[in-house]
Parts: structure tokens; C-alpha cells; sequence
């Protein structure tokens, strides 16, 4: 299996081992060594008093996106830290796009960056992951 | 109305208003001005694929903490930007609590604090919240 | 030795051994278990292009009241990762105090704040750093 | 004068204006419209007691790769909040290289990643930078 095939297969076995993914609606549109990016449509139970998207589900979706890739080699890997600028908002309907990609990895420290965009291109926020692996794997191969 | 009557009605018409609160079951333990203590017990839909809770359902917990505090006085602020450092996991039926103080406020920035802890004390998570003001109340009075 | 000593000692003892202290003029205020503040007197080769502070120097200061504080149990410890949000400005012949306070510790990981004020009150930033310890004593007692 | 001839003016002229750069020794290696390159070399001065580099000059020279970029459409911008990872350590002598990228850019908000490595190709620090722009422009042109 190649690098490509082992992240995708990763991604794909932790979105279904998961209780949030499948209870957020969360769909992985591709997953590839350092490289994922998924998607989700927000609901009436996302959104804040102002009727956009909650901050926290916003974070959840690239914590998610950060969590596939930060595993992708098949090495158990758990978040330590995490920071987000929130640059702006999304309505119940629109879908979410986030887009993660391993920007650094040093022994068992890893950076990821994920972008988080509507669909039709709004900025709405930048993310930035901390990992650190823990040994094991993810799946059996 | 004083500031920590005040700074309770606003946090109790956030949750009210908003879908995330009532579809995560938060409730709110206590709020006064610049303090906020809210919990949340943690469902299967909640883990991640480890069975702990999720990154990204912790963070959400703080960032509604944090959302309340720095509305308290009634003025309309919004999440900047977050960061938050993982301290230990959470199983499902676990209740978890965050425990938000606005630590610095000047002009229109403002900086909270949020504890997460488990209700047998366990550290969870240390979560840093920048907010800013918009303009406008939260509620009318 | 009690803990209070023990902290101060590692303190001082490091604030002797590095390059950076000595040469930005850093003061030991107080230090003692979980607890450290330092000063600072802003020069003009520490200010950036309008003339205020450089946000450079502002995070030295509080990482190094950090490192002081995470190393205070004789157990040594690097910062993994910090976050800072600016506040407010300082000038030239300003002093700036940093006191930082560890917020939590679990396992190899801390969580220390580090508040940067003018000696005159007003808050110039807000300081966030995660720590691990990584072996080793700091001082030999 | 097209955005990268500006970009690049933008950044000379802030180097020339602070008294931080000259101070620690910075070059401009690069500069162009949403992304700089920036080196130093590490002295004695800017070591901790473990005889590398401290985190607070680390962070100072992405810092100041950060306020090159965000200023660069000469629209005058501050930071307004920052998050770095330190991955490795940096001896006395090295030559530090701080890569900086505007990731987004959305109303007056933007969001910058430097990459700070030694100039033998070793991880030193991820750091992202939230930058607002406040009004009034850096050079006259």
C-alpha cells in the first residue's frame, strides 16, 4: 500500500470508528498522505444565537480534518494544542469545507494547517494543529 | 439590575437562543460578571474514535463558556481567536465542566480563560479565548 | 528547601546562565512555587518602526517569566508552544511587568499565563504557554 | 509601482524604522507581495541557559517576518494575536531563515504562517500570526 492509500484508508477507518464524525454529517472528499479535506453542512443544532455557525463547530470540523491527517501514516497520533482565527460566518444550509495539510513534522511533533471555507469561497476560518504521536497504529494492515 | 444579575441573564438567553447548547445538553452551573461555569455530559456521539471525547466537542464546550463571559455586560462580542492545550481524556457519561474568567479586557479586545475539568477534578483542557466587541446588546432590558 | 525557595533559586539560577536576560535587562520581582513576575525597561532597540514596544520583545518577556515558572520544581522543562494576544501598546522607558501564574500541570504537560502590564497598570498582553518537562534537574541542590 | 515592488519597499522600510532589526541583526532576503524570507544569526545573547536558541527570539523573528508581510499592501496593520510550535533547537552561530505567507486575508482581518528553520533545512518553529489592519499607510508613495 502506498502512502496515498494508507492515509485514505486511515481517514476512512476513523471517521467510522467515531461518534461525531457520523453525528455531524462530516464526508471526507479526499484523504492522501498530508493531506485531507472534508466537509459539512451546518444544521439548525450548529448554529449560535446570531443564527451562524457556533465557533465550536467550526473548530470541531477542522479538528477533525487536523485528526485524519495527523494519523495518516498509520501512527497513532493525538492533538496536544490547537489555535483558530475565526475570519467569517456560515448559515444553516451552507456546507463547510475544511482543508488540512501537514505544514511540519519533527520526531514526534507535527503542525497541521486547515483552512475552513464555504462552499462558494467565504474565508471563515484558519487553524492550526499540534500533534504529537503516542505509538500503535490506527488500523490493521 | 447589577453586573452579575445582568451578566446571568444574558448567558441564560444565549443558551436559550442558540441551537448548540441545547443539542450538546450544556447547562449552566453558575454566572456573574466575568465568571462563567458551565457543564455538559459527555454521549456516545461525543467520542471520537479512541472512545474519549472528542477534541473538538471540549473546545466547543469552553468556547460556549467563553462566548457567555465575554457577552456578560451586555455587549455584543464575538471569538477572534482561540487556542486551546489538551491535558487529559474524558470517557462517555463523564460530565464535564468549564470554568470561564475574563482575564484582561481593553477598549474592545477582551481575554477569557476556560478550565476544563472533569466532575472528579481531572484536567482536561486549558482554553484561551480574544474577543472583540461589535456593537449592539445581546438582550433587551 | 521548600518548594518557594526551590523555585527562586531555579529562577535566579537560570536568569545568570542565559545570553537572553542579561541582555534585555530582565529583573527577578518575586518568584516562588507556580509563581514568578519580572521587569523589563523598554529601550530604543527593542521598539519597532512606530516607535512602540515590538511585539517581539513583548512575547521574550512573558516566555521568559514562563520558563522561569514551568522550571520552578527543579524539573526542566521546554516550551512546546505559546500564544499571545496584544492589548495595548508601551514606549520607550516604559517598564513592563510580567507575572505569571501555572494554571495547571498533568503528567509531563503545564499550562502556565503570563499577564504583560506597564508598570502603570495598563494591560499590554496576555500570554498563554504550554510546557513539557523532558528530564533533568536545572540546578544541582 | 506593481505589489510586489511594494510589498518590498514596504518591508525596507520597516527594517530601516525599528529598532529591533538592525538591533538583531536581520536581513531581507527575500520580499514580494503576501510573502517574505528573513534570516539571522544567532549570537550569544539570544541563548537560553541551555545554550540555544531562546523561544522568545524565535518568535521574535517570525514576528517580524509576520508585520513585513501583513503591512506589505501598505495598508498599515498590527498584530493582533499569534500562536507558535517549537519543533528543534538552534545553536550560537546558526543562521535562523523565518518564511512568511499570508494564508487569508478577509476584510481588515488576516492570518500569516511563518515557517522558521535553520539554513541547513532543521523544523525550529511553526508559528501563525492574526493580523488588523487599523488605518493610514506605511510609506508615502
Amino acid at each position: 500500500m502506498d502512502a496515498n492509500e494508507l492515509a485514505s484508508k486511515v481517514a476512512g477507518a476513523m471517521l467510522a470508528a467515531e461518534g461525531t464524525g457520523p453525528a455531524w454529517g462530516i464526508r471526507i472528499e479526499e484523504a492522501r498522505a498530508g493531506y485531507v479535506r472534508i466537509s459539512m453542512t451546518l444544521r439548525a443544532d450548529m448554529l449560535n444565537g446570531h443564527r451562524i455557525a457556533h465557533g465550536g463547530i467550526v473548530f470541531a470540523l477542522a479538528d477533525t480534518a487536523f485528526a485524519y491527517v495527523c494519523n495518516g501514516r498509520n501512527e497513532r497520533a493525538v492533538a496536544a494544542q490547537a489555535s483558530i482565527v475565526f475570519l467569517g460566518s456560515a448559515q444553516e444550509g451552507e456546507t463547510l469545507l475544511a482543508e488540512a495539510e501537514e505544514m511540519a513534522s519533527e520526531g514526534r511533533s507535527g503542525v497541521t494547517r486547515v483552512a475552513v471555507r464555504t462552499n462558494g469561497g467565504r474565508a471563515v476560518a484558519e487553524f492550526t494543529g499540534y500533534s504529537r504521536t503516542i505509538g500503535g497504529a490506527v488500523i490493521e494492515i
